[in-house]
Protein backbone atom coordinates (compact mmCIF):
# COMPACT_ATOMS: atom_id res chain seq x y z
CA UNK A 1 0.00 0.00 0.00
CA UNK A 2 1.04 3.69 -0.35
CA UNK A 3 1.93 5.82 2.41
CA UNK A 4 -1.54 6.99 2.49
CA UNK A 5 -2.86 6.35 6.12
CA UNK A 6 -5.22 3.90 5.91
CA UNK A 7 -9.44 4.49 5.91
CA UNK A 8 -11.23 2.29 8.44
CA UNK A 9 -14.82 2.70 9.63
CA UNK A 10 -16.16 1.15 12.23
CA UNK A 11 -20.17 0.21 11.96
CA UNK A 12 -23.17 -1.12 14.02
CA UNK A 13 -26.65 -0.32 15.42
CA UNK A 14 -27.25 1.10 18.62
CA UNK A 15 -24.91 -0.05 21.37
CA UNK A 16 -23.20 -2.66 19.63
CA UNK A 17 -19.82 -1.32 21.48
CA UNK A 18 -18.29 0.85 18.40
CA UNK A 19 -17.17 3.78 20.20
CA UNK A 20 -15.48 2.05 23.27
CA UNK A 21 -13.42 -0.53 20.74
CA UNK A 22 -12.30 2.84 18.73
CA UNK A 23 -10.91 4.26 21.53
CA UNK A 24 -8.83 0.77 22.09
CA UNK A 25 -7.97 0.54 18.89
CA UNK A 26 -6.80 3.89 19.01
CA UNK A 27 -4.32 3.21 21.79
CA UNK A 28 -3.36 0.05 20.54
CA UNK A 29 -2.12 1.45 17.01
CA UNK A 30 -0.21 4.08 19.37
CA UNK A 31 1.51 1.31 20.42
CA UNK A 32 2.74 0.19 16.92
CA UNK A 33 3.49 4.06 16.45
CA UNK A 34 0.93 4.48 14.33
CA UNK A 35 -0.46 8.19 14.19
CA UNK A 36 -4.34 8.02 14.12
CA UNK A 37 -7.25 10.47 13.96
CA UNK A 38 -10.57 9.13 15.71
CA UNK A 39 -13.92 11.03 14.26
CA UNK A 40 -17.42 10.28 14.04
CA UNK A 41 -20.56 10.62 11.48
CA UNK A 42 -22.02 13.54 11.55
CA UNK A 43 -19.22 15.27 13.20
CA UNK A 44 -15.60 16.09 12.88
CA UNK A 45 -16.55 20.12 11.28
CA UNK A 46 -18.47 22.70 12.63
CA UNK A 47 -21.44 21.76 9.97
CA UNK A 48 -21.39 18.19 11.38
CA UNK A 49 -21.90 19.00 14.80
CA UNK A 50 -24.74 21.54 14.06
CA UNK A 51 -26.23 18.48 11.65
CA UNK A 52 -25.88 16.19 14.46
CA UNK A 53 -27.34 18.04 16.91
CA UNK A 54 -30.73 18.56 14.41
CA UNK A 55 -30.90 14.75 13.77
CA UNK A 56 -30.32 13.43 17.13
CA UNK A 57 -32.33 15.63 19.47
CA UNK A 58 -33.90 18.53 18.15
CA UNK A 59 -37.43 17.27 17.78
CA UNK A 60 -39.40 20.52 16.67
CA UNK A 61 -38.01 20.44 13.18
CA UNK A 62 -39.66 17.11 12.47
CA UNK A 63 -37.29 16.25 10.03
CA UNK A 64 -38.82 13.93 6.99
CA UNK A 65 -36.77 11.06 5.95
CA UNK A 66 -35.95 12.91 2.50
CA UNK A 67 -33.94 16.05 4.71
CA UNK A 68 -32.54 13.48 7.38
CA UNK A 69 -30.84 11.61 4.45
CA UNK A 70 -29.36 14.78 2.51
CA UNK A 71 -28.34 16.15 6.22
CA UNK A 72 -26.34 13.01 6.61
CA UNK A 73 -24.88 12.95 3.22
CA UNK A 74 -24.15 17.02 3.60
CA UNK A 75 -22.39 16.35 6.84
CA UNK A 76 -20.78 13.69 5.42
CA UNK A 77 -19.02 15.68 2.62
CA UNK A 78 -17.51 18.39 4.67
CA UNK A 79 -15.90 15.78 6.71
CA UNK A 80 -14.48 13.97 4.21
CA UNK A 81 -13.39 17.29 2.60
CA UNK A 82 -12.15 18.98 5.89
CA UNK A 83 -11.20 16.22 8.25
CA UNK A 84 -10.44 12.70 6.76
CA UNK A 85 -8.92 13.11 3.16
CA UNK A 86 -6.18 15.40 4.33
CA UNK A 87 -5.13 13.65 7.68
CA UNK A 88 -4.94 10.08 5.11
CA UNK A 89 -2.91 12.61 2.68
CA UNK A 90 -1.12 13.20 6.06
CA UNK A 91 -0.21 9.52 6.67
CA UNK A 92 -2.50 9.73 9.52
CA UNK A 93 -5.02 6.69 9.73
CA UNK A 94 -8.21 7.45 10.50
CA UNK A 95 -10.50 5.58 12.64
CA UNK A 96 -13.99 6.86 12.03
CA UNK A 97 -17.05 6.03 13.92
CA UNK A 98 -19.77 5.19 10.80
CA UNK A 99 -19.60 5.82 7.45
CA UNK A 100 -21.66 5.15 4.13
CA UNK A 101 -22.51 1.80 5.35
CA UNK A 102 -24.63 3.46 8.07
CA UNK A 103 -26.41 5.39 5.85
CA UNK A 104 -27.29 2.17 3.82
CA UNK A 105 -28.48 0.77 7.11
CA UNK A 106 -30.57 3.36 8.82
CA UNK A 107 -31.62 5.52 5.85
CA UNK A 108 -31.76 2.96 3.56
CA UNK A 109 -33.14 -0.36 5.23
CA UNK A 110 -34.03 1.11 8.31
CA UNK A 111 -36.42 4.21 6.74
CA UNK A 112 -37.49 2.81 3.67
CA UNK A 113 -35.68 4.58 1.16
CA UNK A 114 -34.38 3.66 -2.55
CA UNK A 115 -31.24 2.04 -1.82
CA UNK A 116 -30.37 2.97 -5.66
CA UNK A 117 -30.08 6.74 -4.78
CA UNK A 118 -28.25 6.24 -1.60
CA UNK A 119 -25.23 4.33 -3.30
CA UNK A 120 -25.38 6.92 -5.16
CA UNK A 121 -24.94 9.42 -2.48
CA UNK A 122 -22.74 8.02 -0.58
CA UNK A 123 -20.18 7.71 -3.74
CA UNK A 124 -21.19 11.92 -4.05
CA UNK A 125 -20.65 12.26 -0.44
CA UNK A 126 -17.60 10.84 0.31
CA UNK A 127 -15.90 11.81 -2.50
CA UNK A 128 -15.72 8.86 -3.90
CA UNK A 129 -13.28 8.04 -0.56
CA UNK A 130 -13.17 4.11 0.34
CA UNK A 131 -12.59 2.50 3.80
CA UNK A 132 -10.01 0.19 3.33
CA UNK A 133 -11.74 -1.91 6.14
CA UNK A 134 -14.95 -1.92 8.02
CA UNK A 135 -15.67 -3.45 11.13
CA UNK A 136 -19.20 -4.52 11.62
CA UNK A 137 -20.11 -5.23 15.30
CA UNK A 138 -23.16 -7.60 15.41
CA UNK A 139 -25.92 -7.32 18.33
CA UNK A 140 -29.39 -8.26 18.79
CA UNK A 141 -31.58 -5.55 19.08
CA UNK A 142 -32.66 -6.02 22.22
CA UNK A 143 -29.22 -6.42 23.83
CA UNK A 144 -27.79 -3.38 22.00
CA UNK A 145 -30.70 -0.72 22.35
CA UNK A 146 -30.83 -1.17 25.88
CA UNK A 147 -27.34 -0.02 26.60
CA UNK A 148 -27.54 2.47 24.54
CA UNK A 149 -30.27 4.05 25.73
CA UNK A 150 -28.89 3.54 28.98
CA UNK A 151 -25.80 5.12 27.76
CA UNK A 152 -27.98 8.44 26.16
CA UNK A 153 -30.38 8.72 29.36
CA UNK A 154 -26.89 8.75 31.72
CA UNK A 155 -25.90 12.13 30.20
CA UNK A 156 -29.65 13.55 28.45
CA UNK A 157 -31.79 12.45 30.95
CA UNK A 158 -33.95 11.19 28.03
CA UNK A 159 -34.70 7.65 28.85
CA UNK A 160 -35.78 6.33 25.07
CA UNK A 161 -33.09 7.85 24.37
CA UNK A 162 -31.63 10.04 21.44
CA UNK A 163 -34.40 10.48 18.49
CA UNK A 164 -32.41 7.46 16.24
CA UNK A 165 -32.33 5.46 19.04
CA UNK A 166 -36.28 5.96 19.77
CA UNK A 167 -37.37 4.66 16.71
CA UNK A 168 -39.36 0.88 16.91
CA UNK A 169 -37.86 -2.26 17.36
CA UNK A 170 -38.79 -2.93 13.76
CA UNK A 171 -36.87 -0.12 12.31
CA UNK A 172 -33.24 -1.12 14.59
CA UNK A 173 -34.28 -4.92 13.16
CA UNK A 174 -33.89 -3.82 9.48
CA UNK A 175 -30.97 -1.61 10.32
CA UNK A 176 -29.07 -4.99 11.68
CA UNK A 177 -30.19 -6.78 8.78
CA UNK A 178 -29.49 -3.73 6.33
CA UNK A 179 -25.97 -4.09 7.59
CA UNK A 180 -25.36 -7.95 7.77
CA UNK A 181 -26.02 -7.92 3.75
CA UNK A 182 -24.17 -5.49 3.44
CA UNK A 183 -21.25 -7.56 4.80
CA UNK A 184 -22.79 -10.79 2.50
CA UNK A 185 -22.16 -8.48 -0.28
CA UNK A 186 -18.74 -6.91 0.68
CA UNK A 187 -16.75 -9.93 2.94
CA UNK A 188 -13.60 -8.80 2.17
CA UNK A 189 -13.71 -5.35 3.60
CA UNK A 190 -16.27 -5.88 5.71
CA UNK A 191 -15.32 -8.02 9.21
CA UNK A 192 -18.46 -9.04 11.41
CA UNK A 193 -17.49 -9.30 14.71
CA UNK A 194 -19.85 -10.62 17.55
CA UNK A 195 -20.51 -7.68 19.57
CA UNK A 196 -22.13 -9.58 22.54
CA UNK A 197 -18.58 -10.95 23.78
CA UNK A 198 -16.20 -9.52 26.00
CA UNK A 199 -14.71 -6.01 25.23
CA UNK A 200 -11.06 -7.41 25.78
CA UNK A 201 -11.90 -10.30 23.44
CA UNK A 202 -13.64 -8.44 20.65
CA UNK A 203 -10.51 -5.94 21.24
CA UNK A 204 -8.19 -8.84 20.41
CA UNK A 205 -10.12 -9.48 17.14
CA UNK A 206 -9.87 -5.87 15.78
CA UNK A 207 -6.05 -5.85 16.37
CA UNK A 208 -6.31 -9.60 14.40
CA UNK A 209 -8.02 -6.92 12.04
CA UNK A 210 -5.84 -4.15 11.51
CA UNK A 211 -2.96 -5.89 11.36
CA UNK A 212 -3.49 -7.25 8.17
CA UNK A 213 -3.60 -3.34 6.71
CA UNK A 214 -0.16 -2.48 8.09
CA UNK B 1 -57.33 21.63 -13.18
CA UNK B 2 -58.17 20.04 -9.67
CA UNK B 3 -59.19 22.27 -6.14
CA UNK B 4 -55.30 22.17 -5.53
CA UNK B 5 -54.16 25.04 -5.42
CA UNK B 6 -51.28 26.28 -8.09
CA UNK B 7 -47.60 26.19 -7.33
CA UNK B 8 -45.64 28.74 -9.51
CA UNK B 9 -41.84 29.21 -8.66
CA UNK B 10 -40.15 32.82 -9.60
CA UNK B 11 -36.16 31.89 -10.92
CA UNK B 12 -33.50 34.40 -11.91
CA UNK B 13 -30.28 35.25 -10.95
CA UNK B 14 -28.59 37.50 -8.34
CA UNK B 15 -30.56 41.48 -8.34
CA UNK B 16 -33.13 40.00 -11.19
CA UNK B 17 -36.35 41.16 -9.15
CA UNK B 18 -38.21 38.25 -8.28
CA UNK B 19 -38.64 39.74 -4.63
CA UNK B 20 -40.66 43.12 -5.80
CA UNK B 21 -42.65 40.56 -8.33
CA UNK B 22 -43.54 37.91 -5.69
CA UNK B 23 -44.92 40.96 -3.76
CA UNK B 24 -46.76 42.10 -6.23
CA UNK B 25 -48.54 39.08 -7.80
CA UNK B 26 -49.25 38.39 -4.35
CA UNK B 27 -51.71 41.16 -4.73
CA UNK B 28 -52.86 40.73 -7.80
CA UNK B 29 -54.16 37.18 -6.63
CA UNK B 30 -55.96 38.62 -3.65
CA UNK B 31 -57.98 41.22 -5.12
CA UNK B 32 -59.18 38.23 -7.33
CA UNK B 33 -59.90 36.12 -4.27
CA UNK B 34 -57.01 33.79 -4.47
CA UNK B 35 -55.62 33.06 -1.07
CA UNK B 36 -52.03 32.53 -1.72
CA UNK B 37 -48.67 31.97 0.26
CA UNK B 38 -45.15 33.18 -0.63
CA UNK B 39 -42.49 31.31 0.42
CA UNK B 40 -38.83 31.37 -0.59
CA UNK B 41 -35.86 28.75 -0.52
CA UNK B 42 -34.13 27.81 1.46
CA UNK B 43 -36.35 28.86 4.25
CA UNK B 44 -40.19 28.57 5.22
CA UNK B 45 -39.19 25.96 7.57
CA UNK B 46 -36.80 25.95 11.14
CA UNK B 47 -34.37 23.65 9.23
CA UNK B 48 -34.83 26.12 5.88
CA UNK B 49 -33.87 29.01 7.85
CA UNK B 50 -31.12 27.45 9.39
CA UNK B 51 -29.71 26.02 6.16
CA UNK B 52 -29.82 29.56 4.88
CA UNK B 53 -27.81 31.53 7.11
CA UNK B 54 -25.39 28.71 7.15
CA UNK B 55 -25.41 29.01 3.12
CA UNK B 56 -25.21 32.30 2.98
CA UNK B 57 -23.30 34.05 5.83
CA UNK B 58 -21.62 31.69 7.68
CA UNK B 59 -17.94 31.63 6.17
CA UNK B 60 -16.28 30.04 8.84
CA UNK B 61 -18.23 26.69 7.73
CA UNK B 62 -16.51 26.78 4.46
CA UNK B 63 -18.72 24.69 2.88
CA UNK B 64 -17.96 22.92 -0.11
CA UNK B 65 -19.80 22.32 -2.84
CA UNK B 66 -21.16 18.90 -2.40
CA UNK B 67 -22.00 20.23 1.54
CA UNK B 68 -24.20 23.11 -0.39
CA UNK B 69 -26.08 21.42 -2.68
CA UNK B 70 -27.08 19.16 -0.28
CA UNK B 71 -28.09 21.12 2.07
CA UNK B 72 -30.31 22.84 -0.29
CA UNK B 73 -31.68 19.78 -1.24
CA UNK B 74 -32.43 18.85 2.61
CA UNK B 75 -34.13 22.46 2.97
CA UNK B 76 -36.35 21.82 -0.07
CA UNK B 77 -37.96 18.40 1.03
CA UNK B 78 -38.73 19.88 4.47
CA UNK B 79 -40.14 22.88 2.67
CA UNK B 80 -42.33 20.99 0.45
CA UNK B 81 -43.78 17.76 3.26
CA UNK B 82 -44.36 20.74 5.89
CA UNK B 83 -45.25 23.86 4.22
CA UNK B 84 -45.92 23.23 0.08
CA UNK B 85 -48.16 20.48 -0.06
CA UNK B 86 -49.99 20.99 3.10
CA UNK B 87 -51.13 24.64 1.40
CA UNK B 88 -51.09 23.43 -2.21
CA UNK B 89 -53.74 20.70 -0.43
CA UNK B 90 -55.58 23.37 1.13
CA UNK B 91 -56.41 24.96 -2.40
CA UNK B 92 -54.63 28.04 -1.43
CA UNK B 93 -51.80 29.27 -4.78
CA UNK B 94 -48.22 28.73 -3.58
CA UNK B 95 -45.70 31.79 -5.11
CA UNK B 96 -42.19 29.99 -4.25
CA UNK B 97 -38.98 32.40 -4.76
CA UNK B 98 -36.76 29.75 -6.15
CA UNK B 99 -37.24 25.77 -6.31
CA UNK B 100 -35.78 22.92 -8.39
CA UNK B 101 -34.49 25.12 -11.18
CA UNK B 102 -32.27 27.20 -8.88
CA UNK B 103 -30.44 24.07 -7.83
CA UNK B 104 -29.96 23.53 -11.96
CA UNK B 105 -28.62 26.54 -12.19
CA UNK B 106 -26.72 27.65 -9.26
CA UNK B 107 -24.95 24.00 -8.65
CA UNK B 108 -25.35 22.42 -11.73
CA UNK B 109 -24.04 25.37 -13.98
CA UNK B 110 -22.72 27.26 -11.37
CA UNK B 111 -20.55 25.13 -9.19
CA UNK B 112 -20.21 22.70 -12.24
CA UNK B 113 -21.81 19.86 -10.55
CA UNK B 114 -23.02 16.65 -11.97
CA UNK B 115 -26.85 17.94 -13.82
CA UNK B 116 -27.86 14.14 -14.06
CA UNK B 117 -26.95 13.76 -9.98
CA UNK B 118 -28.80 17.16 -9.19
CA UNK B 119 -31.85 16.51 -11.47
CA UNK B 120 -32.36 13.36 -9.66
CA UNK B 121 -32.12 14.62 -6.20
CA UNK B 122 -34.59 17.32 -7.22
CA UNK B 123 -37.23 14.65 -7.71
CA UNK B 124 -36.16 13.03 -4.73
CA UNK B 125 -36.09 16.65 -2.40
CA UNK B 126 -39.39 17.80 -3.95
CA UNK B 127 -40.94 14.90 -3.30
CA UNK B 128 -41.95 14.88 -7.25
CA UNK B 129 -43.81 17.93 -6.96
CA UNK B 130 -43.67 20.24 -10.24
CA UNK B 131 -44.36 23.45 -10.62
CA UNK B 132 -47.17 24.79 -12.99
CA UNK B 133 -45.45 27.55 -13.86
CA UNK B 134 -42.31 28.85 -13.67
CA UNK B 135 -41.61 32.75 -14.35
CA UNK B 136 -38.34 33.44 -14.90
CA UNK B 137 -36.78 36.75 -14.67
CA UNK B 138 -33.80 37.46 -16.68
CA UNK B 139 -31.21 40.14 -16.18
CA UNK B 140 -27.60 40.93 -17.30
CA UNK B 141 -25.15 39.50 -14.50
CA UNK B 142 -23.39 43.45 -14.41
CA UNK B 143 -27.12 44.98 -13.36
CA UNK B 144 -28.51 42.38 -11.47
CA UNK B 145 -25.42 41.62 -9.72
CA UNK B 146 -25.31 45.11 -8.77
CA UNK B 147 -28.61 45.42 -7.57
CA UNK B 148 -28.18 42.44 -5.20
CA UNK B 149 -25.35 43.45 -3.62
CA UNK B 150 -26.68 47.02 -2.79
CA UNK B 151 -29.71 45.65 -1.55
CA UNK B 152 -27.35 43.26 0.78
CA UNK B 153 -25.17 45.44 1.86
CA UNK B 154 -27.93 48.31 2.86
CA UNK B 155 -29.13 45.41 5.51
CA UNK B 156 -25.79 43.98 6.49
CA UNK B 157 -23.22 45.89 5.79
CA UNK B 158 -20.99 43.60 3.52
CA UNK B 159 -20.33 46.04 0.30
CA UNK B 160 -20.00 42.20 -1.33
CA UNK B 161 -23.04 40.86 -0.36
CA UNK B 162 -23.68 37.43 0.85
CA UNK B 163 -21.42 34.37 -0.26
CA UNK B 164 -23.16 33.67 -3.16
CA UNK B 165 -23.83 37.28 -4.68
CA UNK B 166 -19.97 37.32 -4.04
CA UNK B 167 -18.91 34.70 -6.59
CA UNK B 168 -17.14 36.03 -9.59
CA UNK B 169 -18.53 37.10 -12.77
CA UNK B 170 -17.87 34.10 -14.78
CA UNK B 171 -19.84 31.64 -12.13
CA UNK B 172 -23.02 34.53 -12.61
CA UNK B 173 -22.46 34.19 -15.76
CA UNK B 174 -22.95 30.47 -16.28
CA UNK B 175 -26.27 30.44 -13.63
CA UNK B 176 -27.75 32.89 -16.25
CA UNK B 177 -26.93 30.56 -19.12
CA UNK B 178 -28.02 27.73 -17.00
CA UNK B 179 -31.44 29.29 -16.47
CA UNK B 180 -31.98 30.30 -20.21
CA UNK B 181 -30.87 26.35 -21.02
CA UNK B 182 -33.64 25.31 -19.00
CA UNK B 183 -36.46 28.01 -20.45
CA UNK B 184 -35.16 26.78 -24.08
CA UNK B 185 -35.80 22.98 -22.90
CA UNK B 186 -39.04 23.41 -21.24
CA UNK B 187 -40.77 26.55 -22.65
CA UNK B 188 -44.53 25.46 -21.57
CA UNK B 189 -43.88 25.42 -18.44
CA UNK B 190 -40.68 28.38 -17.96
CA UNK B 191 -41.59 31.92 -19.00
CA UNK B 192 -39.08 34.06 -19.62
CA UNK B 193 -39.39 37.77 -18.69
CA UNK B 194 -36.62 40.39 -19.04
CA UNK B 195 -35.89 41.97 -16.06
CA UNK B 196 -34.33 45.56 -17.30
CA UNK B 197 -37.78 46.53 -17.63
CA UNK B 198 -40.00 48.55 -15.00
CA UNK B 199 -41.33 47.80 -12.77
CA UNK B 200 -45.09 48.03 -13.71
CA UNK B 201 -44.16 46.46 -17.32
CA UNK B 202 -42.94 43.29 -15.95
CA UNK B 203 -45.95 43.13 -13.46
CA UNK B 204 -48.47 43.30 -16.28
CA UNK B 205 -46.19 40.24 -18.10
CA UNK B 206 -46.40 38.29 -14.45
CA UNK B 207 -50.17 38.80 -14.58
CA UNK B 208 -50.78 37.64 -17.92
CA UNK B 209 -48.87 34.35 -16.92
CA UNK B 210 -50.91 34.13 -13.83
CA UNK B 211 -54.59 34.65 -15.70
CA UNK B 212 -54.01 31.24 -17.36
CA UNK B 213 -53.50 29.45 -14.62
CA UNK B 214 -56.94 30.14 -13.31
Amino acid sequence: MSDRGRFITFEGGEGCGKTTQVALAKEYLALLGISCLVTAEPGGTVLGETIRRMILYETELHLGPESELLLFCAARAQHVRQVIKPALQAGRWVLCDRFCDATVAYQGYGRGLELDLIYRLNRFSSLHLEPDLTILFDISVEIGLNRAKMKTASFTGHPDGDLIEGEDYYFHRRVRDGYLQLAQREPERLRVIDGVQDIETIHSQVCDCLERLR
